[in-house]
């Protein structure tokens, strides 16, 4: 067990044999599995092996825990925010992974850059997040956006979303690596999964105390 | 005479001679003149020989102009924008530009998306602008910002202003092409010459009508 | 309704149901919506709900209109320029943008810089244009010539046409954002959307004067 | 006061007198100043009028604080890590950021890959922390290794050190982006400040738990 | 023969035919053929016309030997090293290229970074090899903590594994060249064949002498 | 003798006692030497030794050849193009290396995109050319459009003029290999010697025919 | 009619209507058609309609020619060079080429640099060639070697054949832009036309002289 | 003592004073130091400090070893390999990295791709070694011309010697990744002193056998 976590296995490039032979070991010693980038295909035969898993679709993880998932009032929780539509599968993969993970999390799901105020709107909520997890394509500008108004961390999350000289993602990612804001650390394109194991070790942390 | 506009002199790795047998070229023939990317000692040498031209040190611009650079209420202006002291040689490129060329030029300094509440106190003005001219370096996410809020064509200037990851401005360069604003075109790094030309085009064209 | 023009959906990547969720809700609150890069399937999907929708095959856009687009002699026209059949995809997508938006079109389809000739021969028409939309892949050295020869503003558009070292629109792009032309703004590439809409939007200002 | 914290100033490309006159602003209204990336003319001439600040040669700090440096034994600490001499410029500023945010900072400086039973010595002090800062140069593999060993999030930090195809810190940073290790998140080339700066906001999100 | 070592045929973008055609050219002059990176569905067809081909699934390679695969304790042996699953393709590739050319292999493959006791308990077996093949994928940083703790010449192999910001093996392939631990030489993305070759190579001299 | 032509030094990173040494050794045996990239400091020294060498300040060629160089009205001519002033550096090291090794050349050097009529002006004597040389910065459309008027070969040649986008002349490199005008090929960035060398190996075959 | 040469349609991406519309019309008009980079589909098509054109299946060419392609032995010849079958689809296409703009070409296609004694046995026919078009993926160092061993011109044709740090054929192409040998220049990435083209009209001067 | 060998320090970017302090603490425990990348003046400083060390100006390295460089005839040897003046710096970092390490070495400096008869004229000598290293700029095709004639290891080091679009070594980088000679591995730009570590820890295997 790593870190006090659940042990994760990257499903992607892994035959189901290969994904149900670790899990079956992990589950063995843990209470908790994770597994990222499942294909939907190998999530229905690991399901009809374990019927214990449960798959989401859209963000292709597959879980299993020993507790269900619930909003525990007396704790923080984590912000995973993005603009909308197209960004929803690795937002997705953040949010669920921070909540595999035991954390509370708060969805702001429609509020972009180019339609700034639904962002204000908001904002109070987004602020009384003990971190937040901004998940941006294209430009990849609402983390910047984000990271001047709250003063709690903010991992900022580049996807692929976009095209032309998005250059599969490269253009979100510079621009979050270069965010004139404070308080903004960045994790690899498309990686939900990361975003959300970081904040979840920053939401223990602030739980913790 | 290109375009019914004063004729440009590509400044940089010109010699003052090759400057000086050109301006006096087109001096000859027009009643404007501009001369882009003019080191200091070169444009000390100019005006010795030609005193009656300007330079204006933090955007090394030269100039000559038969009328004052004044600003005409009858007319609508140009919005330049940026977030501060690092962009100012730049968003004065633009902004002078526009000026030599004839336009009404507003300048709006301090209004930066880390600190995007300075933006909403300027917004009416910048809303009535014909056209804006938003210059970043960094992350360059202020003109999907200031997309999200106008109606009028956004002209984006990315610069080379910050280190490592921005890759001395391609950062700023593609996140400005990838906006999820609509309205948005984008010059080369560093060019704010060519923010305030096409800023000053699309002004003729308004004032004209 | 941002910026005084009909909503834009932005297809790819979003499931027909969302497409048509989208759709909807504009269509309660607007005269007009504009969908692009839809697939010929999700295209089908949404005329058979809503048949009062167009497909337009060649650019991918499927619109709304409560007035048919027609061509006002008297107001001036945006030029939409490529060379020939390999970008008429991303022309269109400009140019019936531009319509869908309220503008006249006028369509150069066949003015390549290999064979310059036909460039001259339609070039005053191209010159009393507002605003051009120059549509160039592989090399992209076509807004270069024309913004050389035109007093208005460029919109140029990199297309990916092209095969190896142009690194699907990379070289179109670089050739467009270097141009030593002056009055020439650039946005993504195989953007079509874009230079209908900044054009669209520049169109608006020389109408409204 | 952006997030609690004193407000800092992005030296680099600054005029001594842009710099001052800003660092008087906010000493009008704050108790701690903090200016990066000066460089030691421009210190020796803000302490020369200010020498209530203190300049940090190594790390390019000048920072104002009314209160000492202190270790507050009550509370949990940052691990700032490096491999070496090569690092410490970044792996100070990011040291010193974090203790100016009022914060206890333990130092482990000779830790590197290439020797790592002296990671290994120090690995129970570094695991005790409440969050790592892991600065490395060349390959930068260091954050990996670290981040397998800790259960606490890890903020790693890539350096411009080395030559040929590390391409300016390019390499360390896609070194760090794509760790398998969970819990690490990663900040721009160089940018010891956004290393020292997010370590201290999750330390006091510990600390007031 | 090339080199004193069975000739190689590169599978890639050849038809059955044309591999057919070259293989039947070596066999009758060689006593051993390799030919890398063949498609499934070429080595059947393959084998069905030279059923002494032996197939290997994992590492695409077809090969024939005139005497079959042992271990010979009385030479010293390469060690190919990887962190699991993922990277098993590549580091086949590899082992199985140095056993066709003769040489004794171990294979050490769940020795990642991310989990790194793994690899101190092999790290007695591994230190007596007479050189690495060391395979990683992601972030790549496998060989230099080999490299750290050898006296070996390693032979580092980037493969392709992972997503995002890895560009296709870009970042496992710098990681490798910019290594700060000595004696680690780097062959292309994906090229288990290359470092087993090499790898043979050097145990071919080591066991001359 | 290299391919009937004189030896070539490449002048760059040798010291003056290296090329001095190795001129000495070609003069030995040829009867023209030419030297490339040669400092102005440097070129003084060798002249001083050996007065019977000429420097070209502006195209930093140094060279020596028994026989004056001269215009043979008997032979056709080779073509050297230029938009102007900041790029005449690479073309006068096309056209003297040219002239160097035995052709007739013609320049132009006033002929570029922005100014498209000043190339037809000259058009007739560009087209009665053997060959052409077009050298371009920027956005390196020059090529292009000469060969789509010209019916001989074009070799192209990129320069590194420019700033931002152009990434040290790799915007005009990518436009001159994609050129969609047939009849061109590239030379390295700023290799005039490489542009006036080929030029000649194909104005010597059609002298010869 | 191009350059005194047939006209030449680029396929790729182009519908079967859209080709044979543009054939008819050039057909009206030209002794010869080629039509470049045409699917094993569209030639089916093509021929079908127009049974006087040749498909030539590894090239991908399609042409049509009132006279039959011949070698005549009064004429010099064209090389084209490559190290084996994987390069053959292009070398093919500059062979074909050639051979329909009416020049003799020998084919040399087993001439690789990792057996150089190949390229020895066949050198006295290589160098008595007008002009050589050498075809290289992986390292692209084949035109180097040919370039140092023969004095005509010769044009580089990088290929995309290879995998990972070859980046689509960016590793040929820049080793040949960055020959120390002199005397050669470079068409785009997998560009066989281009290098047929390009020798053809260097072939076509030394015939007429 | 790490792998047998003396201690290596890395002297770019570290002052005089760490320079000394690190390599008296070496030399305390060991019999041998090496140190590379000092520049001409930390040089200077070391030997008036540590009259015992030699400064090789060339390779910019500076060592001590308690025993002269010898040739020891009853051993193999290392072949390093360039192709003349431009590389010099890098090969002799390589060659006398090895002579320190114990091993003899052979130089074969004149030797280049362009003039291929003079690397025939060595090749005897040059297959009779135990390793190579091969060094070479621009295009860096001399390892795979190398490599296709030996039938040891060869460690390929590219040099960023050139220009243009040679991007500081990626080029020769990129050619030696994608050789298609076996038995080939590459180290970073420039770094000559991987070259000859690599070599030397393979011709000692060779050695003791
Ligand atoms: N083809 C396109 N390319 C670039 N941006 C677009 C395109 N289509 C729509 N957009 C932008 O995307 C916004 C809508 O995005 P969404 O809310 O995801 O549908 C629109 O307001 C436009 O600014
Ligand atoms: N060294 C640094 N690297 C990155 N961002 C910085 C650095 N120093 C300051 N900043 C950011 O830049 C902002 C101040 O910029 P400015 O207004 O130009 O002084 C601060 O709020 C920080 O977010
Ligand atoms: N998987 C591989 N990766 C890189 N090079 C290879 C591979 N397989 C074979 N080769 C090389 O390619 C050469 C044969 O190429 P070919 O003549 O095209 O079959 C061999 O001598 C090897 O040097
Ligand atoms: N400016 C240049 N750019 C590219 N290659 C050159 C240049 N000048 C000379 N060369 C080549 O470099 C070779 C001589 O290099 P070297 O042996 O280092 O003196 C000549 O034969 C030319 O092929
Ligand atoms: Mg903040
Ligand atoms: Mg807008
Ligand atoms: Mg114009
Ligand atoms: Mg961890
Ligand atoms: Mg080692
Ligand atoms: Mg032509
Ligand atoms: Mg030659
Ligand atoms: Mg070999």
């Amino acid at each position: 067990k790593r870190q006090g976590f659940p042990e994760i296995i990257y499903g992607e490039g892994k035959t189901v044999e290969q994904i149900i032979s670790i899990l079956e070991a992990i589950k063995a010693r843990e209470e908790e599995v994770l597994i990222t980038r499942v294909t939907e295909e190998a999530a229905v035969a690991i399901i009809k092996k374990h019927p214990e898993f449960t798959y989401s679709e859209i963000s292709h993880l597959v879980y299993w825990k020993n507790q269900p998932i619930t909003y525990d009032e007396s704790k923080g929780y984590i912000a995973v925010i993005c603009a909308g539509t197209s960004d929803l599968k690795v937002a997705e993969e953040a949010a669920l992974t921070a909540e595999v993970l035991g954390c509370n999390v708060k969805r702001f799901y429609d509020v972009g850059v180019a339609g700034i105020h639904r962002l204000f709107d908001q904002l109070d909520a987004i602020q009384h997040a003990t971190v937040s997890v901004v998940v941006a394509g294209m430009e990849g500008a609402l983390p910047s956006v984000v990271g001047g108004l709250v003063s709690h961390p903010v991992i900022a999350v580049p996807t692929s979303i976009g095209y032309g000289a998005n250059f599969h993602g490269l253009s979100a990612l510079l621009t979050m690596l270069n965010s004139c804001a404070s308080g903004i650390s960045v994790v690899n394109i498309d990686n939900g999964f990361g975003g959300g194991y970081n904040a979840a070790l920053i939401d223990r942390l602030a739980s913790k105390g």
